[in-house]
């Protein structure tokens, strides 16, 4: 058994049976072991950035890490945009590079690099298999991180002749950790805190955002009067019709400076302490007034869930039922604004759908606007990192076979990773893509006006997609995806249910006023 | 003045006049600033690798540095294949990455990452310009390193409050050297080499593949027996009628070893000791024989057309004219092989037109092929990342107006970076990009062969571009470039004809049989 073969069973042996792959030469010798070896299933990506941001999506969906397969140091590189995104939204995922052989990279062949100081700002850990009996334990390793309550990327560099040497060892799966249990005194810390009649607030992200802790959450913030917000970017939200909302911490800094304007404690479960995305002059960067304590009850690698239920018993607090969302709503018509296509989404929404939202500025209006959708998961890009919807999509398909995604997408975004499209064609995956074409970087007009600059003639150059348009049909047919261009709100809701109905992916470009 | 407008007049001081941006909110200050200060074209590039790509080519083509505008540690990451690229090429580039505001970092917003980590292994230096007042110097100081007679990349971050504050120098231009010149006993020991009628063969590399250091080369080799020959991949040569022609280190390891099979004295010129691009299992990594000497006439930063003019001086070298390259050829008709394309662009290539190569497996031909087409500049992907091809050419076209550039582009490759179309629509770029449609990774199943492994059918479909095709007319009329197929050698002759006589872009996606 060669060092490639070792690895392939290891990593089934620990669950890891779904691998995204652009491979190159040095990782031959993996993708032959896949004809040997039964039960992985391989996805090619036509760009790194796609493969690693399907192993997101997927892991948010499957609730357990794929293995990744690039090629060398600028493989790595292009795949770490959506490895940043990976590390901020907690994803696992066992991250394999190809490298030079061992005796062949002191020689410094052209595509020779230091893998590891590309990898490190982006992994949880960064191993490296030097000789085959070495790849199955190291494989093993990874696994471990990559499934761990925290998540984390786990980088494994497999030099070429680790690979094709015999010698393979297959390695046991080690035990991997559930999310911890949380201490009572953080659920008595907290409880105090309610209890206190402060103004509090409660903070859900992570794990903390499914469908139960955000129904405790609820009964908590009834019994104490404490207010319930998610975190700003939320890796995946449970919502929609028969559950509880949850509304978000706003971008813009001065909507998310009087949103906790009045609170003086913050009960942080599952996410981390709030910061503004990005610094801007003489505003701050942290939303929170002056003086607000804020507690840990949950960390992101805690049992959200459990320290949500057994806090709602230490304050009496009782179920309570989600609201009424009322009648359906039918799809919008007329004028185009965000808020009609909110509603359109609201009402075409399939049930159990999962929603890719890297919409950026298009999109602002659409989360709390689709709050009386069918029941559906919501997934955002997380990392800031742009480029991320359509490969999370792909990897959330491939995840959470037989549901629905919408992706709800940005044009100058989509742009970078724009070959996803090939791969759902390939893969047949049920993805509806709706690209919202406001035809430039809409986010960076908002951004100039936000750090006090601007923008005359040369600088709006840069910031508009335009001279010449994105022909949105052309491209997704180009990448074997079906497509059309909606330019009222009629044709986008005949269109939307069209592709929701169907089989295999579709593309919608909606071209906006 | 602020920061970022310090370092706008800095750089165009430096006369780096122009920069291929893709920018972020962190970036918007040096946008703005670009309203208020003429002088700087700035190309805008709907993907970094589009832009740093762009900046090698251009640097290739105007012999000097561009700056390019990356957002934040993950634009870095998606730029630093075609910096990985440039660096192999040994090209100049001051690489401008918009960072978090200092006080800002610390709070470890989404975006936050070690960019330094990123930047290390592609960079020649490293600055990071933490107030307003050293963005000149700072900016004086990488203007310097991409300038200087070794090239090199100069990651200069720039936090966003170093761009937006008040307090911005500018900096004078620091002197920036020329090529070293060689040292006299560089020349002697070569010389007495050359006449002790071992047999000796020069290789030519980096600055030495320009016209008239490839012509002292060759009246050396009149002079002494000496072989002659080009590194395996040059970052530009001059070549075609009425120039001397240059062969190249095949990349095919035993052809390599046959070539440099009764060589004992190397004599490297410009040129780094030749490694195979990669190690196969029981093939040498080094394609010289054992105990051949290795001798460094002139190393990559020093001046290689003066020591190969003094070496002819030295062993008594007469010029020698050009070959006869016979008469014009006219375009192949009939079957589609290698070669009939070679022959097809022989006759079709435009006078001083420049020839970008990413053509990978199906272009292995074209290069001595095309050795009696009119005079060219060649250049090639140097770095083996794949996805520099349609980024080299649109950064050449920008460094060079006037002269007809010609991208050989395998379609795998083109993938990486496709979004450089736009750039080239929106220029108005005279680009003619042929694609190489073989529609699948071809090099790898002829690598896969290579390593000894022997593909099935799961590990074939990782090597399979197919299921769907990807369609380039549709892709490139989506980027708003004009395009059409050719599935004949009549058609494609007609094609190009027709693309290099038009002003803009043109794309021909050939279908390989």
């Amino acid at each position: 058994m060669n060092g490639a073969e070792s690895l392939v069973h290891t990593l089934l042996l620990g669950g890891v049976d779904t691998c995204f792959a652009n491979p190159g030469t040095s990782e031959m010798h993996f993708v032959a072991a896949l004809d040997r070896i039964p039960g992985m299933r391989c996805v090619l990506a036509l760009f790194e950035g796609v493969a690693t941001g399907a192993a997101d999506g997927y892991q948010r969906m499957a609730g357990k890490p794929a293995a990744t397969l690039l090629h060398c140091g600028p493989g790595l590189a292009n795949g770490i945009a959506n490895l940043h995104n990976a590390r901020r939204a907690r994803a696992g995922i066992v991250n394999i590079v190809g490298d030079q052989a061992t005796y062949h990279d002191p020689l410094d062949p052209p595509l020779a690099s230091e893998i590891e100081s590309f990898a490190r700002p982006v992994s949880a850990a960064v191993l490296r298999a030097a000789r085959p009996h070495l790849v199955g334990g190291d494989a093993a390793r990874a696994v471990a991180v990559a499934r761990g309550p925290g998540g984390g990327i786990a980088t494994l560099v497999l030099p070429s002749d680790a690979s094709w040497d015999e010698g393979g060892i297959v390695a046991a799966p080690l035990p991997f950790e559930a999310p911890y249990r949380v201490a009572d005194d953080a659920v008595a810390d907290a409880a105090t805190v309610l209890r206190s009649g402060k103004p509090a607030l409660i903070l859900l992200g992570g794990r903390g955002t499914l469908a139960e802790p955000i129904a405790s959450a609820h009964a908590i913030a009834a019994a104490t009067g404490a207010k319930l917000i998610g975190e700003g970017f939320g890796a995946r939200i449970e919502r929609g019709r028969g559950r509880h909302p949850l509304d978000r911490v706003p971008y813009v800094v001065e909507m998310a400076v009087e949103m906790f304007r009045d609170i003086r404690e913050v009960i942080l479960v599952g996410a981390d302490e709030p910061v503004t995305f990005f610094a801007y002059p003489g505003k701050p960067g942290l939303p929170f007034a002056p003086g607000t304590r804020l507690r840990v009850l949950a960390r992101p690698d805690e049992d959200a869930a459990d320290a949500l239920a057994r806090l709602a018993d230490a304050v009496g607090a009782r179920p309570v039922p989600p609201p009424d969302h009322g009648p359906a709503v039918s799809p919008a018509r007329g004028a185009m604004t965000p808020d009609a296509i909110a509603r359109t989404l609201t009402a075409l929404l399939p049930e159990d759908s999962i929603v890719v939202d890297e919409s950026i500025s298009a999109g602002f209006p659409f989360y709390s606007g689709t709050e009386r959708a069918a029941r559906h998961t919501w997934l955002r890009h997380v990392g800031g990192a742009i480029g991320i919807g359509l490969p999370l999509a792909t990897g959330a398909a491939i995840g959470a076979p037989g549901r629905r995604v919408v992706t709800l997408q940005g044009d100058g975004s989509a742009l970078y990773t724009v070959q996803a499209l090939w791969t759902q064609a390939r893969e047949k995956l049920d993805v509806t893509t709706v690209i919202f074409a406001n035809r430039g970087y809409a986010i960076l007009r908002m951004e100039m006006a936000g750090v006090g600059a601007n923008p005359g003639r040369t600088a709006l150059n840069m910031l508009d997609v335009t001279e010449p348009d994105v022909d949105w049909v052309k491209i997704a047919e180009g990448f074997g995806v079906e497509a059309a261009r909606a330019e009222t709100m009629e044709t986008f809701a005949d269109l939307l249910e069209l592709a929701n109905r169907r089989s295999g992916p579709f593309l919608i470009e909606l071209v906006l006023p």
